[in-house]
């Protein structure tokens, strides 16, 4: 099947691209013997989770119970990185099956107090990881004080058992060229995190952490025992432009057509905010909402739901009505979240496809009307 | 079934909200002698549009062929709002029933051509409004000589029909009350677009008009046959700010839960980009990327995917972790778009959902893996 057999917009992924990055990334979590669990919000496919775990990851990231709920299908050993608050969303993540080792990671006593009723309620263990503030501001306990009374709290609280700490340097969004100053300040913190809980009593088995623009210099966090990337598998525009990858590695794209060059300057293609989404570069310059794959000078410079703009005013190219073109996006998450299946591509074949399958919430429709 | 039983973050409406606001569309429209094609962009549910045959809508408006096919369950009449380029796309559109009335808007001769050929190659006929370029420089002719020129190529070709002209003003971004300007010159250009028609021999039967920040001023539009307002079924942050709905006419909250209050100053939420989008208030003042209904000074200021956090400086309110806020998001049409279902409540209760059926795009999956 060729391109101009699929009706766009529709997301492309470049198969042999896939997997030199899911390589790269088991390649670099063996060498410093860090324990791969790759998030799979990037993906929500049970297809290249396979992928992840038959290379030798130790298990699977998700941000919901939704997700967890898909991806004990291909693994064992699942991590939710997320509070799990609130009855509903806790009795989902106990539907997971009873071979599956879960470990909540949270950040407050409230979410410890729901976790063990559900688990008592559940009769089930699950392992905590503490989230402390690295610097992010998001979530994240800020003092490791607190982070400790947390843990002393997971442990008084059996079936609750603690396992360990965790962190999320979402605020490092430097290139990685110019990363060692920030770099250099996490690694004392995580430093000091670990030795908090070492004095304590509770030296912690499990120090995660890791995030896209950090992800090839995880190792120079001391003490550090698991990464959890998501984006490298596809990667995406800003990871791209942060240096974090290659143009060459960014295996997804969104195939789409354009459809009218009535207006001078620019060309007007069916990918807008609902193909795309509406995601700025950070942490590097970069103008637009997601990049030619052939022609990176050219950018999606607005947009409205169904219509990208892209600027010709930076280029000679002026593209015919009808004509195909490959769009990278800024930020691969969010259009994975869009689509409910994926082509996977070599060349200008379409080889095969596979389903998102933890895209949405997974709620069926309560009554019909 | 009360809110605490629900999983969030989830999308709720408002039941009687929603009602007062198809009423309200409805009776300006014939109030004014109006056709009333709303666009189903918005809610992409065959309940919903239902709801608007019901009470009166000549036919609906889609943005994607793959609308079209959902959409014809609850009307002969369908409207696609865009050039449709593609054979995929075009193939896709002719599967709609046979007695539907087509018509698809568009702005070029490659688009006529292939239109044509489609039309050849089902046999069937299909209605085309010609778009002028309103002042928003997307899409639309800049010239009405072109666009004259555009609709004899139309009557020279059948099966295809031309049945008049159409404009999209998304250029008027003005808060309703400032619009005067905007929308006398916009008076203009539509009365010109008329007349240049009527005296090429080809008077527009259908001149298709409006936009959201304008909906209730499309009369003023002398010419006008046929409005096509998409967001006022649910109405938004951004349709309240600008005054074309006022604060209780937004029917559609995202229900959330207040996962960590860890960081000083803020509380962090389960909804993120993943949930809300990422739309920014444009045309009137508003930071931050949603509100709270009960509380429109605490805003959304910053997400990640699944991390939604409320800036709590401006407001004496401190939540705990587990409680539930209704988040008012800024562009509705796009959090439909991220959703499967919708839950109807009225007061504290749900008392219904229904599906958003033409969520996607509609692709099958090609070859299991």
């Amino acid at each position: 099947m060729t391109f101009d057999q699929l009706e766009t917009p529709v997301p492309l992924v470049d198969l042999d691209v896939m997997a030199r990055n899911l390589d790269a990334m088991q390649a670099y979590a063996d060498q410093h013997q860090l324990q791969l669990r790759p998030h799979t919000k990037t993906h929500k496919s049970l297809h290249v989770g396979r992928e992840q775990m038959t290379r030798g990851a130790a298990g699977l990231t998700c941000a919901t119970p939704h997700e967890a709920t898909v991806m004990q299908h291909v693994t064992d050993d699942l991590l939710v990185a997320y509070p799990v608050v609130g009855h509903a969303k806790l009795d989902r993540l106990f539907t997971v099956r009873d071979e599956v080792a879960l470990r909540v990671q949270l950040d407050n006593a409230e979410a410890i107090d729901q976790l063990y009723a559900a688990a008592v309620r559940h009769d089930r263990a699950v392992a905590v990881t503490v989230e402390f503030d690295a610097g992010m501001h998001r979530v994240g306990v800020p003092s490791l004080d607190d982070a400790i009374a947390l843990a002393h709290m997971v442990r008084a609280n059996p079936p609750l058992e603690f396992s360990g700490i965790a962190f999320y340097p979402g605020h490092i969004r430097e290139p990685v060229t110019s990363q060692d100053a920030a770099l250099e300040r996490l690694r004392h913190k995580v430093a000091q995190a670990v030795q908090a809980f070492t004095e304590a009593g509770m030296p912690p088995a499990v120090v995660s952490g890791g995030s896209t623009p950090t992800m090839w210099r995880s190792h120079e966090l001391t003490g550090i025992t698991e990464i959890r990337p998501g984006t490298y598998v596809y990667n995406d525009r800003t990871t791209a432009e942060i240096g974090a990858c290659k143009w060459e590695d960014c295996a997804f794209t969104v195939l789409a057509t354009v459809v009218s060059t009535s207006v001078r300057g620019q060309a007007v293609i069916d990918a807008g905010t609902k193909a795309l989404g509406r995601e700025p570069i950070r942490g590097a310059n970069g103008e637009g909402w997601g990049a030619l794959l052939d022609r990176p000078e050219v950018v999606v410079a607005r947009m409205s739901e169904e219509h990208g703009i892209l600027d010709l005013t930076t280029s000679d190219w002026r593209p015919q009505v009808g004509e195909q073109v490959r769009v990278v996006p800024n930020h691969v998450c969010i259009v994975t979240h869009l689509n409910d299946v994926i082509f996977g591509v070599r060349g200008g074949e379409v080889v095969t496809s596979w389903t998102v399958d933890a895209r949405g919430r997974g709620y069926g429709a309560l009554i019909g009307v």
